[in-house]
Protein backbone atom coordinates (compact mmCIF):
# COMPACT_ATOMS: atom_id res chain seq x y z
CA UNK A 1 0.00 0.00 0.00
CA UNK A 2 1.32 3.58 -1.09
CA UNK A 3 1.64 6.65 1.26
CA UNK A 4 -0.95 5.30 3.75
CA UNK A 5 -1.56 4.58 7.46
CA UNK A 6 1.19 3.24 9.66
CA UNK A 7 1.00 -0.52 9.03
CA UNK A 8 2.11 -2.43 12.29
CA UNK A 9 2.16 -6.35 11.20
CA UNK A 10 1.26 -8.46 14.08
CA UNK A 11 2.33 -11.90 14.58
CA UNK A 12 2.65 -14.30 17.24
CA UNK A 13 1.97 -13.51 20.80
CA UNK A 14 0.01 -9.50 20.65
CA UNK A 15 2.84 -7.71 22.46
CA UNK A 16 2.53 -5.42 25.46
CA UNK A 17 2.56 -1.76 24.14
CA UNK A 18 6.86 -1.34 25.12
CA UNK A 19 5.90 2.82 25.59
CA UNK A 20 4.74 2.75 21.67
CA UNK A 21 1.79 5.10 21.20
CA UNK A 22 1.26 2.84 18.03
CA UNK A 23 0.43 -0.26 19.63
CA UNK A 24 -1.34 1.24 23.04
CA UNK A 25 -4.19 1.85 20.20
CA UNK A 26 -4.53 -1.60 20.25
CA UNK A 27 -5.95 -1.20 23.56
CA UNK A 28 -9.00 -0.15 21.30
CA UNK A 29 -10.09 -3.62 20.60
CA UNK A 30 -9.28 -5.48 23.81
CA UNK A 31 -12.13 -7.78 24.83
CA UNK A 32 -15.28 -6.41 23.23
CA UNK A 33 -17.11 -8.84 24.53
CA UNK A 34 -17.64 -7.24 27.54
CA UNK A 35 -20.90 -5.17 27.69
CA UNK A 36 -19.97 -2.19 28.69
CA UNK A 37 -17.85 -0.08 26.60
CA UNK A 38 -19.75 3.13 27.37
CA UNK A 39 -17.52 5.33 29.39
CA UNK A 40 -20.12 6.25 32.00
CA UNK A 41 -19.09 2.50 33.03
CA UNK A 42 -16.77 0.48 35.07
CA UNK A 43 -13.57 -0.29 32.21
CA UNK A 44 -16.07 1.55 29.47
CA UNK A 45 -13.79 3.47 27.28
CA UNK A 46 -17.00 4.90 25.25
CA UNK A 47 -15.62 4.98 21.88
CA UNK A 48 -16.98 4.07 18.33
CA UNK A 49 -16.24 0.57 16.61
CA UNK A 50 -16.72 -0.28 13.60
CA UNK A 51 -16.74 -3.86 11.98
CA UNK A 52 -16.69 -4.46 8.72
CA UNK A 53 -15.55 -2.97 5.39
CA UNK A 54 -18.73 -0.77 4.84
CA UNK A 55 -19.16 0.58 7.99
CA UNK A 56 -15.44 1.13 8.23
CA UNK A 57 -15.50 3.22 5.30
CA UNK A 58 -18.56 5.33 6.85
CA UNK A 59 -16.51 5.77 9.74
CA UNK A 60 -13.76 7.16 8.22
CA UNK A 61 -15.84 9.23 6.32
CA UNK A 62 -17.68 10.73 9.69
CA UNK A 63 -17.11 13.04 12.11
CA UNK A 64 -15.45 10.87 14.31
CA UNK A 65 -11.79 10.85 14.71
CA UNK A 66 -10.46 7.91 13.66
CA UNK A 67 -8.31 6.29 16.32
CA UNK A 68 -6.68 2.76 14.75
CA UNK A 69 -8.04 -0.12 12.76
CA UNK A 70 -7.40 -3.57 13.32
CA UNK A 71 -7.79 -6.34 10.53
CA UNK A 72 -7.08 -9.08 8.08
CA UNK A 73 -4.72 -8.15 5.50
CA UNK A 74 -7.60 -8.70 2.56
CA UNK A 75 -9.87 -6.55 4.61
CA UNK A 76 -7.33 -3.56 5.34
CA UNK A 77 -6.16 -3.94 1.57
CA UNK A 78 -10.12 -3.00 0.40
CA UNK A 79 -9.80 0.25 2.26
CA UNK A 80 -6.56 1.58 0.61
CA UNK A 81 -8.06 4.37 -0.64
CA UNK A 82 -9.84 5.71 2.60
CA UNK A 83 -6.90 4.94 4.61
CA UNK A 84 -4.37 7.16 2.38
CA UNK A 85 -2.76 9.87 4.46
CA UNK A 86 -4.30 8.96 7.72
CA UNK A 87 -2.17 9.66 10.55
CA UNK A 88 -3.48 6.23 12.62
CA UNK A 89 -1.82 2.78 13.36
CA UNK A 90 -3.60 -0.40 10.69
CA UNK A 91 -2.93 -3.75 12.55
CA UNK A 92 -2.75 -6.08 10.11
CA UNK A 93 -2.64 -9.58 11.54
CA UNK A 94 -4.42 -12.79 10.63
CA UNK A 95 -8.04 -14.03 12.34
CA UNK A 96 -6.66 -15.96 15.05
CA UNK A 97 -4.89 -12.98 16.83
CA UNK A 98 -7.16 -10.56 16.14
CA UNK A 99 -9.58 -13.02 18.11
CA UNK A 100 -7.36 -13.28 20.74
CA UNK A 101 -7.37 -9.29 20.86
CA UNK A 102 -11.03 -8.99 20.56
CA UNK A 103 -12.07 -12.08 22.56
CA UNK A 104 -14.28 -13.85 20.11
CA UNK A 105 -14.43 -14.26 16.53
CA UNK A 106 -15.77 -12.06 14.17
CA UNK A 107 -16.70 -12.68 10.49
CA UNK A 108 -16.54 -9.51 9.21
CA UNK A 109 -12.01 -9.21 9.61
CA UNK A 110 -11.86 -5.31 9.91
CA UNK A 111 -12.38 -3.28 13.42
CA UNK A 112 -11.74 0.87 13.31
CA UNK A 113 -11.90 3.01 16.12
CA UNK A 114 -12.70 6.33 16.53
CA UNK A 115 -13.23 8.96 19.17
CA UNK A 116 -17.02 10.16 20.28
CA UNK A 117 -16.92 13.55 18.90
CA UNK A 118 -19.34 16.87 20.20
CA UNK A 119 -23.49 16.31 19.63
CA UNK A 120 -24.10 18.81 17.02
CA UNK A 121 -26.06 22.11 18.06
CA UNK A 122 -29.54 21.74 18.20
CA UNK A 123 -30.74 25.04 16.34
CA UNK A 124 -27.90 24.12 13.38
CA UNK A 125 -28.95 20.41 13.00
CA UNK A 126 -32.50 21.64 12.66
CA UNK A 127 -31.46 24.28 10.58
CA UNK A 128 -31.97 23.08 7.13
CA UNK A 129 -34.27 19.81 8.27
CA UNK A 130 -37.13 19.17 6.41
CA UNK A 131 -38.31 15.92 8.48
CA UNK A 132 -36.47 14.69 11.66
CA UNK A 133 -37.55 11.73 13.97
CA UNK A 134 -37.75 12.12 17.27
CA UNK A 135 -37.20 8.77 19.70
CA UNK A 136 -38.08 8.18 23.17
CA UNK A 137 -37.49 5.84 25.45
CA UNK A 138 -35.95 3.43 22.62
CA UNK A 139 -33.77 1.09 24.56
CA UNK A 140 -32.99 -1.54 22.50
CA UNK A 141 -29.73 -1.07 20.70
CA UNK A 142 -30.75 -3.48 17.63
CA UNK A 143 -34.23 -1.19 17.12
CA UNK A 144 -32.40 2.19 17.86
CA UNK A 145 -29.82 0.85 15.14
CA UNK A 146 -32.01 0.15 12.48
CA UNK A 147 -34.15 3.20 13.17
CA UNK A 148 -31.28 5.27 12.02
CA UNK A 149 -30.75 3.01 9.16
CA UNK A 150 -34.21 3.52 8.06
CA UNK A 151 -33.67 7.35 8.61
CA UNK A 152 -30.97 7.51 6.90
CA UNK A 153 -32.37 5.52 3.84
CA UNK A 154 -35.92 7.50 3.57
CA UNK A 155 -34.04 11.00 3.56
CA UNK A 156 -34.76 11.88 7.44
CA UNK A 157 -32.27 14.44 8.32
CA UNK A 158 -31.46 13.89 11.81
CA UNK A 159 -32.38 11.61 14.55
CA UNK A 160 -33.41 13.31 18.28
CA UNK A 161 -32.87 11.25 21.16
CA UNK A 162 -35.43 11.92 23.78
CA UNK A 163 -34.74 10.89 27.37
CA UNK A 164 -34.33 6.83 27.64
CA UNK A 165 -32.79 5.83 24.61
CA UNK A 166 -29.60 3.36 24.10
CA UNK A 167 -26.61 5.15 22.96
CA UNK A 168 -27.06 5.30 19.37
CA UNK A 169 -22.79 4.90 19.55
CA UNK A 170 -22.75 1.27 20.77
CA UNK A 171 -21.13 -1.31 18.85
CA UNK A 172 -24.34 -2.90 18.25
CA UNK A 173 -26.06 0.09 17.56
CA UNK A 174 -23.67 0.80 15.22
CA UNK A 175 -23.77 -2.71 13.15
CA UNK A 176 -27.64 -3.19 13.32
CA UNK A 177 -27.51 0.45 11.52
CA UNK A 178 -25.30 -0.46 8.77
CA UNK A 179 -23.16 2.65 9.60
CA UNK A 180 -25.80 4.77 9.14
CA UNK A 181 -25.54 6.45 13.37
CA UNK A 182 -22.16 7.83 11.98
CA UNK A 183 -23.87 9.72 9.30
CA UNK A 184 -27.55 10.82 10.48
CA UNK A 185 -26.65 13.87 12.79
CA UNK A 186 -28.26 13.10 16.18
CA UNK A 187 -28.37 14.57 19.73
CA UNK A 188 -30.31 14.12 23.17
CA UNK A 189 -31.80 16.82 24.90
CA UNK A 190 -35.11 16.33 27.61
CA UNK A 191 -38.49 17.13 25.99
CA UNK A 192 -38.76 20.85 26.70
CA UNK A 193 -35.45 21.55 25.32
CA UNK A 194 -36.34 19.34 22.22
CA UNK A 195 -39.99 20.88 21.38
CA UNK A 196 -38.50 24.70 22.02
CA UNK A 197 -36.18 23.78 19.32
CA UNK A 198 -38.27 22.67 16.34
CA UNK A 199 -41.42 25.04 17.38
CA UNK A 200 -38.75 27.35 17.08
CA UNK A 201 -37.45 25.90 13.59
CA UNK A 202 -41.39 25.84 12.54
CA UNK A 203 -41.77 21.95 12.93
CA UNK A 204 -45.24 20.56 12.99
CA UNK A 205 -45.12 17.56 15.30
CA UNK A 206 -46.54 14.41 14.63
CA UNK A 207 -47.11 11.59 17.69
CA UNK A 208 -46.68 8.22 16.03
CA UNK A 209 -49.20 6.21 17.48
CA UNK A 210 -51.82 2.79 17.28
CA UNK A 211 -54.83 5.53 18.52
CA UNK A 212 -53.59 7.80 15.81
CA UNK A 213 -56.57 9.53 13.92
CA UNK A 214 -54.28 11.08 11.23
CA UNK A 215 -52.90 8.93 8.81
CA UNK A 216 -48.69 9.75 7.71
CA UNK A 217 -49.65 10.49 4.20
CA UNK A 218 -51.91 13.96 6.07
CA UNK A 219 -48.03 14.91 6.97
CA UNK A 220 -46.88 14.90 2.89
CA UNK A 221 -47.88 18.59 2.66
CA UNK A 222 -46.28 19.87 5.95
CA UNK A 223 -43.05 21.35 4.93
CA UNK A 224 -41.40 20.22 8.24
CA UNK A 225 -42.37 17.25 10.05
CA UNK A 226 -40.88 15.76 13.23
CA UNK A 227 -42.23 12.27 13.73
CA UNK A 228 -42.21 11.67 17.54
CA UNK A 229 -41.86 7.35 18.25
CA UNK A 230 -42.04 5.48 21.32
CA UNK A 231 -40.52 2.49 22.27
CA UNK A 232 -42.25 -1.02 21.37
CA UNK A 233 -45.27 -2.14 24.29
CA UNK A 234 -45.13 0.70 25.84
CA UNK A 235 -45.21 3.56 23.37
CA UNK A 236 -44.56 7.29 23.43
CA UNK A 237 -45.38 8.94 27.52
CA UNK A 238 -48.22 10.37 27.83
CA UNK A 239 -46.35 14.03 28.11
CA UNK A 240 -44.82 13.42 24.79
CA UNK A 241 -48.13 13.23 23.74
CA UNK A 242 -49.33 15.91 25.19
CA UNK A 243 -46.61 17.88 23.35
CA UNK A 244 -47.80 16.68 19.66
CA UNK A 245 -49.96 18.71 17.50
CA UNK A 246 -50.96 15.79 15.52
CA UNK A 247 -51.87 11.61 16.41
CA UNK A 248 -50.55 9.26 13.62
CA UNK A 249 -51.61 6.14 13.01
CA UNK A 250 -50.72 3.45 10.67
CA UNK A 251 -53.80 2.11 9.87
CA UNK A 252 -53.65 -1.70 11.25
CA UNK A 253 -54.94 -5.50 10.75
CA UNK A 254 -57.33 -6.05 14.26
CA UNK A 255 -55.22 -8.50 16.86
CA UNK A 256 -52.07 -7.41 16.12
CA UNK A 257 -49.57 -6.32 18.00
CA UNK A 258 -47.66 -2.74 16.71
CA UNK A 259 -45.25 -2.95 14.12
CA UNK A 260 -41.94 -2.53 15.36
CA UNK A 261 -40.72 0.78 16.07
CA UNK A 262 -38.20 1.18 13.07
CA UNK A 263 -40.28 -0.03 10.86
CA UNK A 264 -43.06 1.96 11.96
CA UNK A 265 -41.10 4.71 11.67
CA UNK A 266 -40.17 3.27 7.95
CA UNK A 267 -43.64 3.35 6.64
CA UNK A 268 -44.32 6.59 8.15
CA UNK A 269 -41.80 8.47 7.04
CA UNK A 270 -42.17 7.14 3.07
CA UNK A 271 -45.99 7.84 3.77
CA UNK A 272 -45.19 11.76 5.07
CA UNK A 273 -42.25 12.45 2.26
CA UNK A 274 -42.34 15.64 1.29
CA UNK A 275 -44.02 16.37 -1.64
CA UNK A 276 -42.31 16.40 -4.51
CA UNK A 277 -40.27 13.18 -3.86
CA UNK A 278 -40.98 10.90 -6.21
CA UNK B 1 -56.37 -25.54 36.67
CA UNK B 2 -59.95 -26.80 36.18
CA UNK B 3 -60.77 -29.22 33.48
CA UNK B 4 -57.53 -28.57 31.42
CA UNK B 5 -54.81 -30.78 29.67
CA UNK B 6 -53.23 -33.25 31.63
CA UNK B 7 -50.29 -31.76 33.85
CA UNK B 8 -47.71 -33.57 34.32
CA UNK B 9 -45.48 -32.48 37.00
CA UNK B 10 -41.66 -32.68 36.62
CA UNK B 11 -39.33 -32.42 39.64
CA UNK B 12 -35.67 -33.55 39.84
CA UNK B 13 -33.66 -35.99 37.16
CA UNK B 14 -36.44 -35.64 34.08
CA UNK B 15 -37.34 -39.10 34.26
CA UNK B 16 -37.16 -41.75 30.49
CA UNK B 17 -40.65 -42.25 29.25
CA UNK B 18 -41.49 -45.85 30.75
CA UNK B 19 -43.72 -46.42 28.14
CA UNK B 20 -45.83 -43.20 29.03
CA UNK B 21 -46.81 -41.86 25.39
CA UNK B 22 -47.17 -38.33 27.76
CA UNK B 23 -43.96 -38.68 28.92
CA UNK B 24 -42.55 -39.20 25.41
CA UNK B 25 -44.16 -36.25 24.40
CA UNK B 26 -41.11 -34.70 26.45
CA UNK B 27 -38.84 -35.36 23.72
CA UNK B 28 -40.39 -32.59 21.37
CA UNK B 29 -38.48 -30.38 23.31
CA UNK B 30 -35.34 -32.22 23.96
CA UNK B 31 -31.66 -30.56 22.56
CA UNK B 32 -33.59 -27.94 21.15
CA UNK B 33 -30.08 -26.01 20.68
CA UNK B 34 -29.17 -28.03 17.70
CA UNK B 35 -29.73 -26.32 14.39
CA UNK B 36 -31.19 -29.05 12.79
CA UNK B 37 -34.47 -29.53 13.34
CA UNK B 38 -36.35 -29.65 10.06
CA UNK B 39 -37.80 -33.08 9.44
CA UNK B 40 -34.98 -33.01 5.95
CA UNK B 41 -31.91 -33.35 8.19
CA UNK B 42 -30.15 -36.11 10.02
CA UNK B 43 -32.01 -36.17 13.70
CA UNK B 44 -34.35 -32.78 12.61
CA UNK B 45 -37.88 -33.64 13.64
CA UNK B 46 -40.00 -30.62 11.97
CA UNK B 47 -42.27 -29.49 14.50
CA UNK B 48 -43.70 -26.33 14.71
CA UNK B 49 -42.26 -24.82 18.38
CA UNK B 50 -43.67 -21.80 20.03
CA UNK B 51 -41.97 -20.22 22.98
CA UNK B 52 -43.77 -17.87 25.14
CA UNK B 53 -46.96 -16.95 26.07
CA UNK B 54 -48.27 -14.85 23.30
CA UNK B 55 -46.51 -17.27 21.05
CA UNK B 56 -47.82 -20.49 22.42
CA UNK B 57 -51.45 -18.75 22.25
CA UNK B 58 -51.02 -17.77 18.88
CA UNK B 59 -50.15 -21.80 18.09
CA UNK B 60 -53.06 -23.29 20.10
CA UNK B 61 -55.24 -20.67 17.69
CA UNK B 62 -53.50 -22.36 14.44
CA UNK B 63 -54.42 -24.71 12.59
CA UNK B 64 -51.24 -26.62 13.82
CA UNK B 65 -52.21 -29.75 15.58
CA UNK B 66 -50.52 -29.43 19.08
CA UNK B 67 -48.60 -32.20 20.97
CA UNK B 68 -47.28 -30.87 23.84
CA UNK B 69 -46.78 -28.13 26.18
CA UNK B 70 -43.49 -27.45 28.71
CA UNK B 71 -43.30 -24.40 31.06
CA UNK B 72 -42.73 -22.89 34.43
CA UNK B 73 -46.18 -22.97 36.51
CA UNK B 74 -47.00 -19.28 36.29
CA UNK B 75 -46.64 -19.44 32.61
CA UNK B 76 -48.52 -22.82 31.95
CA UNK B 77 -51.10 -20.84 34.24
CA UNK B 78 -51.50 -18.19 31.99
CA UNK B 79 -52.50 -19.98 29.51
CA UNK B 80 -55.53 -21.97 31.53
CA UNK B 81 -58.12 -20.82 29.42
CA UNK B 82 -56.70 -22.01 25.94
CA UNK B 83 -55.15 -24.91 27.55
CA UNK B 84 -59.01 -26.17 28.88
CA UNK B 85 -59.88 -29.73 27.26
CA UNK B 86 -56.66 -30.09 25.06
CA UNK B 87 -55.76 -33.65 24.76
CA UNK B 88 -52.46 -32.92 25.04
CA UNK B 89 -49.50 -33.29 27.74
CA UNK B 90 -48.30 -30.15 29.86
CA UNK B 91 -45.26 -30.56 31.40
CA UNK B 92 -44.75 -28.14 34.30
CA UNK B 93 -41.38 -27.96 35.97
CA UNK B 94 -39.09 -25.10 37.08
CA UNK B 95 -36.56 -22.81 34.92
CA UNK B 96 -33.53 -25.38 35.58
CA UNK B 97 -35.73 -28.73 34.51
CA UNK B 98 -36.53 -26.89 31.40
CA UNK B 99 -33.06 -25.84 30.65
CA UNK B 100 -31.09 -29.70 31.08
CA UNK B 101 -34.46 -30.88 28.90
CA UNK B 102 -33.95 -27.50 26.34
CA UNK B 103 -30.27 -27.44 26.78
CA UNK B 104 -29.90 -23.84 27.17
CA UNK B 105 -31.88 -21.39 29.72
CA UNK B 106 -35.32 -20.02 27.90
CA UNK B 107 -36.46 -16.70 29.12
CA UNK B 108 -39.70 -16.94 28.03
CA UNK B 109 -41.07 -19.62 30.33
CA UNK B 110 -42.90 -22.07 28.46
CA UNK B 111 -42.92 -23.67 24.56
CA UNK B 112 -45.59 -25.86 22.68
CA UNK B 113 -44.50 -28.15 20.18
CA UNK B 114 -47.02 -28.43 16.91
CA UNK B 115 -47.58 -31.32 13.91
CA UNK B 116 -47.17 -29.45 10.77
CA UNK B 117 -50.11 -29.61 8.46
CA UNK B 118 -50.71 -29.72 4.73
CA UNK B 119 -50.15 -26.68 2.80
CA UNK B 120 -53.42 -24.88 1.95
CA UNK B 121 -54.45 -25.16 -1.67
CA UNK B 122 -52.92 -22.67 -3.91
CA UNK B 123 -55.89 -21.64 -5.91
CA UNK B 124 -58.07 -21.60 -2.56
CA UNK B 125 -55.52 -19.13 -0.61
CA UNK B 126 -56.15 -16.79 -3.54
CA UNK B 127 -59.87 -16.56 -3.85
CA UNK B 128 -60.35 -14.22 -1.21
CA UNK B 129 -57.25 -12.49 -1.11
CA UNK B 130 -56.18 -8.95 -2.11
CA UNK B 131 -52.80 -8.37 -0.95
CA UNK B 132 -50.15 -11.04 -1.27
CA UNK B 133 -46.54 -10.85 -0.90
CA UNK B 134 -44.57 -13.47 -3.07
CA UNK B 135 -40.76 -13.83 -1.20
CA UNK B 136 -38.10 -15.51 -3.68
CA UNK B 137 -34.78 -16.49 -1.40
CA UNK B 138 -35.55 -14.83 1.71
CA UNK B 139 -33.33 -17.62 3.10
CA UNK B 140 -32.81 -15.62 6.55
CA UNK B 141 -34.66 -16.77 8.83
CA UNK B 142 -35.31 -13.57 10.87
CA UNK B 143 -35.95 -11.65 7.67
CA UNK B 144 -38.65 -14.43 6.89
CA UNK B 145 -40.18 -14.20 10.20
CA UNK B 146 -39.96 -10.07 10.06
CA UNK B 147 -41.98 -10.32 6.74
CA UNK B 148 -44.94 -12.40 8.40
CA UNK B 149 -45.31 -9.98 11.08
CA UNK B 150 -45.37 -7.18 9.15
CA UNK B 151 -47.71 -8.75 6.76
CA UNK B 152 -50.08 -9.96 9.44
CA UNK B 153 -50.03 -6.28 10.86
CA UNK B 154 -50.69 -4.35 7.11
CA UNK B 155 -53.66 -7.00 6.03
CA UNK B 156 -51.79 -8.56 3.81
CA UNK B 157 -53.63 -11.79 3.12
CA UNK B 158 -51.30 -14.80 2.45
CA UNK B 159 -47.73 -15.29 2.10
CA UNK B 160 -46.21 -17.01 -1.10
CA UNK B 161 -42.75 -18.62 -0.98
CA UNK B 162 -41.01 -19.21 -3.97
CA UNK B 163 -37.78 -21.02 -4.49
CA UNK B 164 -34.92 -20.26 -2.19
CA UNK B 165 -36.78 -19.01 1.35
CA UNK B 166 -35.92 -20.26 4.58
CA UNK B 167 -38.57 -22.23 6.44
CA UNK B 168 -41.34 -20.13 7.86
CA UNK B 169 -41.57 -22.73 10.67
CA UNK B 170 -38.21 -22.77 12.21
CA UNK B 171 -38.41 -21.76 16.04
CA UNK B 172 -36.45 -18.51 14.99
CA UNK B 173 -38.76 -17.09 12.29
CA UNK B 174 -41.81 -18.40 14.34
CA UNK B 175 -40.42 -16.32 17.40
CA UNK B 176 -39.17 -13.16 15.25
CA UNK B 177 -42.72 -13.25 13.62
CA UNK B 178 -44.28 -12.98 17.44
CA UNK B 179 -46.19 -16.10 15.60
CA UNK B 180 -48.09 -14.59 12.70
CA UNK B 181 -46.42 -17.39 10.26
CA UNK B 182 -49.44 -19.47 12.54
CA UNK B 183 -51.78 -17.02 11.70
CA UNK B 184 -50.84 -15.89 7.80
CA UNK B 185 -51.59 -18.54 5.44
CA UNK B 186 -48.25 -19.36 3.17
CA UNK B 187 -47.38 -22.06 0.95
CA UNK B 188 -44.22 -22.14 -1.47
CA UNK B 189 -44.45 -23.54 -5.07
CA UNK B 190 -42.01 -22.59 -8.06
CA UNK B 191 -42.67 -19.45 -10.10
CA UNK B 192 -44.35 -20.81 -12.99
CA UNK B 193 -46.99 -22.80 -10.81
CA UNK B 194 -47.09 -19.33 -8.56
CA UNK B 195 -47.90 -16.97 -11.74
CA UNK B 196 -49.95 -19.25 -12.48
CA UNK B 197 -52.58 -19.30 -9.99
CA UNK B 198 -51.68 -15.36 -9.61
CA UNK B 199 -53.19 -14.76 -13.33
CA UNK B 200 -55.70 -16.78 -12.55
CA UNK B 201 -57.23 -15.27 -9.48
CA UNK B 202 -56.79 -11.97 -11.35
CA UNK B 203 -53.42 -10.58 -9.61
CA UNK B 204 -51.37 -7.44 -10.69
CA UNK B 205 -47.54 -8.54 -9.86
CA UNK B 206 -45.69 -5.72 -8.62
CA UNK B 207 -41.92 -6.22 -8.04
CA UNK B 208 -40.35 -4.45 -5.74
CA UNK B 209 -36.96 -2.94 -6.67
CA UNK B 210 -34.65 -0.59 -6.10
CA UNK B 211 -34.71 0.12 -9.70
CA UNK B 212 -38.56 0.71 -9.88
CA UNK B 213 -40.06 3.10 -11.92
CA UNK B 214 -43.99 2.88 -10.22
CA UNK B 215 -44.41 4.01 -6.22
CA UNK B 216 -46.15 1.24 -4.51
CA UNK B 217 -49.12 4.39 -4.20
CA UNK B 218 -49.68 3.53 -7.55
CA UNK B 219 -50.85 0.26 -7.18
CA UNK B 220 -53.18 0.89 -4.16
CA UNK B 221 -56.48 1.65 -6.60
CA UNK B 222 -55.83 -2.08 -8.25
CA UNK B 223 -58.10 -4.82 -6.75
CA UNK B 224 -55.54 -7.54 -5.95
CA UNK B 225 -51.88 -7.28 -5.92
CA UNK B 226 -48.96 -9.31 -5.32
CA UNK B 227 -45.59 -7.96 -4.29
CA UNK B 228 -42.73 -10.00 -5.25
CA UNK B 229 -40.01 -9.86 -2.71
CA UNK B 230 -36.06 -10.51 -3.02
CA UNK B 231 -33.06 -11.50 -0.43
CA UNK B 232 -31.56 -8.18 1.16
CA UNK B 233 -28.61 -7.80 -1.54
CA UNK B 234 -29.19 -10.13 -4.46
CA UNK B 235 -33.19 -8.74 -4.96
CA UNK B 236 -35.21 -10.82 -7.20
CA UNK B 237 -33.77 -12.85 -9.79
CA UNK B 238 -33.79 -12.00 -13.43
CA UNK B 239 -36.78 -14.65 -14.03
CA UNK B 240 -38.92 -13.30 -11.49
CA UNK B 241 -38.64 -9.32 -12.84
CA UNK B 242 -39.40 -10.41 -16.15
CA UNK B 243 -42.59 -12.12 -14.59
CA UNK B 244 -43.65 -8.80 -13.16
CA UNK B 245 -46.33 -6.20 -14.05
CA UNK B 246 -45.10 -3.36 -12.71
CA UNK B 247 -41.66 -2.67 -11.14
CA UNK B 248 -41.68 -0.97 -7.45
CA UNK B 249 -39.31 1.59 -6.17
CA UNK B 250 -39.53 3.09 -2.69
CA UNK B 251 -37.94 6.89 -3.01
CA UNK B 252 -34.35 6.14 -1.29
CA UNK B 253 -31.80 8.27 -0.84
CA UNK B 254 -28.64 8.47 -2.63
CA UNK B 255 -25.81 6.52 -1.49
CA UNK B 256 -28.02 4.25 1.24
CA UNK B 257 -28.11 0.47 0.88
CA UNK B 258 -31.37 -0.65 0.36
CA UNK B 259 -33.67 -1.07 3.21
CA UNK B 260 -34.57 -4.69 5.22
CA UNK B 261 -36.69 -6.58 2.66
CA UNK B 262 -39.06 -7.04 5.75
CA UNK B 263 -39.08 -3.58 6.40
CA UNK B 264 -39.51 -2.42 2.17
CA UNK B 265 -42.28 -4.87 2.36
CA UNK B 266 -44.31 -3.07 5.29
CA UNK B 267 -43.16 0.24 3.49
CA UNK B 268 -44.98 -0.70 0.16
CA UNK B 269 -47.95 -2.83 1.76
CA UNK B 270 -49.14 -0.03 3.30
CA UNK B 271 -48.87 2.48 0.60
CA UNK B 272 -50.31 -0.19 -1.71
CA UNK B 273 -53.32 -0.82 0.75
CA UNK B 274 -56.60 -0.82 -1.49
CA UNK B 275 -58.19 2.33 -1.78
CA UNK B 276 -61.00 2.96 1.44
CA UNK B 277 -58.04 1.22 4.36
CA UNK B 278 -58.03 4.25 6.07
Amino acid sequence: MRDVVRIVELAGPVPDDGGSPDLARLEDFRDLSRADRRPDRPGGRGLVLAEGTVVVRRLLDSPYPPRALLGVSRRISELEAELAGLDVPAFVTDADTMASVVGFHLNRGVLASADRADAPDLDGLLAGARRVAVAEAVNDHENLGSLFRNAAALDVDAVLLAPGCADPLYRRSVRVSMGHVLRVPFRGADWPTLVAALRRAGFVLGALTPSGDVTPESLAGTDRVALMLGAEGPGLSVEALALADHRVGIPMAAGVDSLNVATAAAVAFHAARPAGVS
